[in-house]
């Protein structure tokens, strides 16, 4: 079987929010799976030299409105959480907590969340925000509760968002097709583009 | 008739050059003319924090094998100029002395600049470099020169991208259809998607 796709993204991320909703559909087509990376796009906001993107004169203005027009063009509820852009540590620990040993139920989560913030326009910075959605999916909340506190479950989260940054990634979404980066969910034409032909 | 696409870009934008491939017979199809309205992106890094795209680490590496890669899809030529970013005041500055008189002749020298430019890997941030470009177009020689230090064509230019960061441009190419902004050569089947449907 073909490799899977890797699909970086930040919970904060609009645009990763608009890819995660047509990301396994795409890569289902081609006979591909996808392994969802959350990450911490702050991370590498210092080596960039840039910040959150809604922040920025001119270019955050832009943002909303695109953001808004290409989820009118996906069919996609949108809507902009009242405090943003949001911390999302607790949301990555959670996911890779899960990730270990039930990677679909990480996945669920993590589409849950994004859905929660971007669709409904819900709080998923804090943790109790986090383990609400969790709880609604069958997670156990005294379990998820440990375990964003736990010093392993921080050091896998760090573990990935190093991995992220030595692999190149630097926005959300970020997706690499058997090695080739596309960055941008306006990049996903291109992904699919690319699984057809095998490159060019 | 509709009113025209406004094309900005700057003359060392390479994804700028890749939408000048496309953006006539773009607009044509849907029987609309296209302004070629060239700026100087520099002028904004201040207000949008930010610099030459290539410079930036992870970014620039991600963004020179992008744009290959989209010149690949496109069937376009495409090679970075030894110097690069490079200067392009001088390439404007020709161009906004032809535009009122010749609006042909001038969107002529701008693609003839584009094309030695990055299909060709030529530099054109030279002053003599555009006179050379301009003269193989018919333009004579001694009136381009003496334009090019006239300080009526340097406050045309001056008053250009001031309008044009007035209207939202922050990045190149950048294309306003109808009051709506697009940004980005990857935004250019957008664009074609906007025309056809007028709009969503």
């Amino acid at each position: 079987m073909a490799a899977p796709i890797d699909f970086y993204f930040d919970f904060s991320s609009p645009y990763g929010y608009l890819a995660s909703e047509r990301i396994d559909a795409l890569a289902a087509r081609h006979g591909r799976s996808v392994v969802w990376r959350p990450f911490l796009l702050g991370a590498v906001f210092k080596t960039t030299r840039t910040e959150p993107l809604l922040n920025i004169p001119l270019k955050g203005d832009y943002a909303r409105r695109d953001i808004e027009r290409s989820a009118r063009a996906l069919g996609v509820p949108y809507r902009l959480p009242e405090s943003f852009p949001f911390l999302s540590v607790a949301a990555c620990r959670a996911f890779y907590w899960l990730a270990g040993e039930r990677p679909d139920l990480a996945r669920d989560l993590a589409q849950a969340l994004y859905r929660r913030a971007f669709a409904e326009g819900g709080d998923i910075s804090r943790a109790d925000s986090v383990v609400a959605v969790a709880e609604g999916l069958g997670v156990e909340r005294p379990a998820l509760e440990a375990a964003l506190q736990d010093a392993e479950v921080k050091d896998r989260l760090r573990r990935e968002v190093e991995a992220a940054v030595a692999t190149g990634v630097f926005g959300s979404p970020f997706m690499v097709v058997d090695g080739e980066p596309f960055w941008g969910n306006d990049r996903l034409d291109a992904v699919e583009r690319w699984l057809e032909t095998g490159g060019w």
